[in-house]
């Protein structure tokens, strides 16, 4: 018997899938390292490590209705490979899915939460975990460049957004995250007020039972995930960024992963990125379970 | 557009399609290092950098009708395994496909052989290309360890085998090569004589219409193919085997490309496979053209 | 003066030794990645980069009885190297030796626990540190895969088995585990009740004065311990892993260390492993002299 | 004492400097592997590997009038790049320079060759080493795509361009190739004919004093070159790119070499760059001291 | 624009400098693991990874004084390289300069110190960062290894030092640094007290105004820094080390990290060295600001 | 059954061995890169990739009375090793010893060549591999550096010394060279020549019949041993230098394999070194059952 070079437990077809894998192999604006174009393949392939049963949820991904789309074709311009995802997005949402994005760069995040906002309406909001801000109007050269997502995200489609591990940026970014009175947490406050009361600040905030959660992995310390294309030491702890995923998902209309650059590491990062989606998936599969 | 994790240009469904590709992610009898369980991913990942046209043979893959097939589902049992995939070539052949196993380990080729042999009748020849004879009758306790296939083919099969690139073994399987009159060249038999000389030889040899090529890779040297479970010095030239591979395409009814370890190199050895199965495959298409 | 490829610090011969490491480089049941096979020879390596004295135990390991007897000749057959190895752990203990192993997969502590518990009588339990149960009772084709040692150790040795660590397993083995009342404790559950208070909860439950003690490194949280055959995120810390070994030492008649896949990362994995053997050895070794 | 970052043998102040190295640590176009905007640093941390004396030519390169700019400053878009290069070439070649660019990808080319060609005048042509014809008039969305650099050369620059190493390439290309009558030699004609005929042919056809002269170090066997971006098998042998970099170097106004990825070997490639750079410089230095 | 070779930021030329860096790519008496040599220039590479604005401080880095010296010329022999440091730091603290070293291994710490405490006179101590005592009075043929730096210092510098971190030693440096009532810290003693704590008492014992602070990364847990000479398990936590040096950074002359092996990870070690020394820069810039 | 921790096939004990193999782990004078301390146990890792059986030979070295001594306890004083390992060879001699070192780095060679010239007499010399001349007089701060190692040979042992495959060193060493009538090949004559008849030649200007043959592995090309110290492209082929040592065995005293730096690459040229001191092996006792 031959199996199929998707996700493990990724078993459904299109038609009966009620979540929607997608990699997306772009990393042309990154600035630092590039490389996080390997990353659906490279979490693909570790994805072979899990057993398929979480016991946290008493849920089995291989009785979820899960498919794996394959990567999108991409194009070496941002500006394209945006248009393209927002595009397969939207089919996504209009045929009823819930996108998972692999990325990729977190650039990539602007089209998949513009398809959502434009889906959800004003029942929404956006939690993105990262080192930083991502709050630049423009970086080396492009406005849809990985260091401006949440820019633009803010300035295009919606000011209800919070960040959660943010210890990273220039000053004009910290001036207008103050300026603008953007919700935020650094990896510090995590560290002395708790995720779980951080996560209870953030969605009292947010107020809306659509939610886009966006995890760019260098959100976590890189003891933990070294193979990041802009790694940021005294991060949040794998512990604490689980936590922020089982407590978000059930609220969460899409979910994305971006930034993995499995060249700098032994699969240590994809899997831990493959085991957060998989720990999504299972939060999100239960609370739809229990309604 | 999302595309399917599959070779590139395999763009093929598998009623239509003429060569079906498929890994077999399988290495449990390995004696030195293990590995080659990844090589069918690592190929396919590699397989993005090659164009789709080949200039020698005037053939775009892309006109190909070619399917990839994904990865054989293994168990750790060198039997069990090799018991599924003769069941699945023999199928392969029944609906007049022409296989291409990725493997894995060279024990693989066993099943492979056994059913291409069943499937041709008399006219029926092997051709191996290792540095190892892999003639011991038995092996750290597996009659069907990768060290062994040669021997059992020649016992179980069919005695119309030839070895290209020898040069290793213990001295019983060069007393056994001698006594029982095996056709082989070392990899210094080639150096002094030439692959064309080599293969014309080997040809009027084997005396058949219906040829099973199997490269190991280790029969290359490892200048060019690190990558690799038992690596040899000493051993063919790249272009040495292409030469071979090109020459010998239009005649073989299936083809095997094992022993690649993709932990061992950045790419190196896959990317020499992967490009290896473009040549067979392209070669092969331009003579069935020809006619 | 040559020095011996041993173990730095074991420099007593056979007979005058108490405590004897050797290596068991098999891996062929391996299910994900492979490699253990190289752990042996990895940590020998590494442990040149220690002192011997440790001050927590104020215990020189030069001055301890240790022999280091090289690496078992494995076969690539589970059931014959299980065989092998159970008579020389046999041979060792008739001897009056303490034996430590150095895996190798997890399937290998089926025979040195077989050995102990006939050796040690009635006295007898066995508490295994791993992040997954290893339940099965049979799986990818063999009964003795590394998956299913503790199943193996259930059915055929001794039910007085504790496991801490555990979180990951298929659903078959959460429910054996509970109708079989077996002793676990996720790694969860040592983050908020504590090692000691799981240890001093284990070692009751035990209540035996003769311990196998098995350390499957996956245990670990793969930050401390990347290099690993199945990593598993969430793990153990290393110093509650310390804890674990300082404490149940004085206890114990054998111990091992196993699933390192040294391949995956550059040392630190086998680096932790041949530090907690040290660890392993002077609070035993301390512990004697007390009395 | 303290040393500068700089290239070994570099010690010229920019005024008196005869050569001017400078790295364009640029990869955003890339579409298969990135990383060659890392090859500038790692060609000068290898060229302290280097002895200064060069027996070929004896020529010291402490004695020659060489220094080491740093590297460009540089956009993520490929076009503000290329905008600044091309200024920063002709400031040099105003000030005398000859320039020697440290890649980063082929697209960085383009900009030299135009800064050249308009200084050169008339009596100019180019002479690339490539496994890649680079005559794509557009690649994923990038008209200055690395895969497009030969084709904006000819059609805005120069037609006359000689190419030497090709032997991959969409079928487009090559019919482009044929009917525009691009002179190229594959790697194939290079093994056959020789790198000294191929040369002189070449040199006859180029028929110039003005050479701008470009090294994708693809055009070498990844047996001699596996740190790429694009690896191709069955290139040139590292001693006939010698051969050609030495006999043209005394031809040529300026030289590059592009797309060397480091991360993917353990500085093999960035080395063999550094010593071909080297071997250009003498060459060139001597048939000036020759004069 | 060309950009010097130099760590991001460090834009002030030597005379205009109040913080001048360079690196000692020196590691010829290293016991276990060399590649420190390399240290110097994997800093300087990671260092681009990292925004110029320091939020805790409020410190952006490119407006304060800092100048990249390159690296010291060394010599294989240590006490060759000792001496042109010892010269070098003294001259750099003649011109009013705060020196911050990046070796090298930490024997080079001998010199820096012995500048030092010749320029500050009476007010004067030292605060080692480390996991080893460093207190051999020999090792391996030399008076000056890195294991014996401590006991240099404290034998012919001064007797005023504290080490934090300590876990590792033979027996003789556990005496001597009892018998000599050296205050030290184990990392298990952080681990227990709290870091704050820790340094208050430490601040307080050496009561001094002018401090030179050392950092062998090694003092930090391997999960945080991999990549080191002489790894040792249960380590300090990199943040624990972010207080250290941000309290003690505004008493501090001179600074140095040491023993980074960049080799044995993928930059995570050197990254986060290189970020503690901008930690290190804003804290005592911070300080200077207050005044 | 346990196996001892020693190169394959070297079964034999002290007493009955005529080939003694040893390891010299120091690599303290290192230049470039340092890490061939690691390449004696590298080798005796990979060398169980072998087959005991030489084809070309007819020999088996299982039957050969081969003994691994294990390794040399060094100092990092290389004044200190030199006059130990002089003393440990001067002791195998006398025992009627071969000895076979494996560095470490060609500082070592000094040793061993004095030992085996005392013991000599007259009728004795030298061959060296090496890419480098090594005549330097004294080379960062020592004499015994290894870029010294034919100078102090030539200046305090034997002028019968030839090199081949050199291609670096600095003007003054070609120029020693010459001045001083010493017989060598560049691998560039080995290309155009023949190994074989540069042999010839070389063997009638040694005019001896007890030779020491040396092998710094930086004589072969690094497509063949890319993990060297100090590699130099346009080196040997690994059939040429296989083709030396066939040769030279017959009459050679001791052989030493020096300069792998196994960090540097997967096993190839620990691989390649293991091979190649085998053929030493067999081609040495082929020569003495021949008589
Ligand atoms: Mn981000
Ligand atoms: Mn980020
Ligand atoms: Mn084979
Ligand atoms: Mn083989
Ligand atoms: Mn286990
Ligand atoms: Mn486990
Ligand atoms: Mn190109
Ligand atoms: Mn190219
Ligand atoms: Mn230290
Ligand atoms: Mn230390
Ligand atoms: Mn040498
Ligand atoms: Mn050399």
């Amino acid at each position: 018997m031959f199996l199929p070079n998707s996700f493990i437990d990724a078993l459904a077809d299109y038609e009966s899938a009620c979540y929607v894998i997608f990699g997306v192999p772009f990393d042309n604006t990154s600035s630092y390292r590039a490389g996080s174009r390997w990353a659906p393949d490279a979490m693909r392939q570790v994805s072979a490590n899990f057993e398929s049963y979480n016991p946290t949820f008493d849920i089995d991904l291989v009785d979820l209705p899960i498919h794996d789309a394959g990567n999108l074709e991409t194009s070496a311009s941002v500006d394209e490979t945006l248009r393209d995802l927002y595009e397969d997005v939207k089919g996504l949402l209009n045929d009823g899915k819930l996108p998972i994005m692999l990325g990729g760069e977190h650039s990539l995040t602007y089209s998949t939460v513009k398809a959502c906002a434009e889906f959800a309406g004003d029942d929404f909001g956006v939690l993105i975990l990262d080192a930083h801000f991502d709050l630049r109007s423009e970086y080396r050269g492009f406005k849809h460049n990985h260091a401006c997502v949440s820019r633009n995200i803010l300035e295009q489609i919606t000011k209800n957004l919070v960040s959660i591990g943010i210890r990273s940026g220039p000053e004009e970014e910290w001036v207008f995250a103050m300026e603008n009175n953007l919700k935020y947490y650094t990896a510090d406050d995590v560290e002395s007020a708790g995720m779980v009361e951080v996560l209870k600040e953030a969605i009292e905030w947010l107020d809306c039972s659509q939610l886009y959660l966006s995890l760019d992995m260098d959100a976590i310390d890189p003891a933990y995930a070294p193979g990041l294309g802009t790694p940021e030491p005294f991060g949040l702890s794998a512990r604490d960024v689980r936590t922020a995923i089982r407590t978000l998902a059930p609220f969460s209309m899409a979910f994305d992963i971006v930034e993995i650059a499995p060249e700098y590491d032994s699969g240590q990062t994809a899997m831990l990125g493959a085991k957060l989606m998989r720990e999504f998936i299972a939060s999100h599969a239960k609370s739809c379970t229990k309604v």
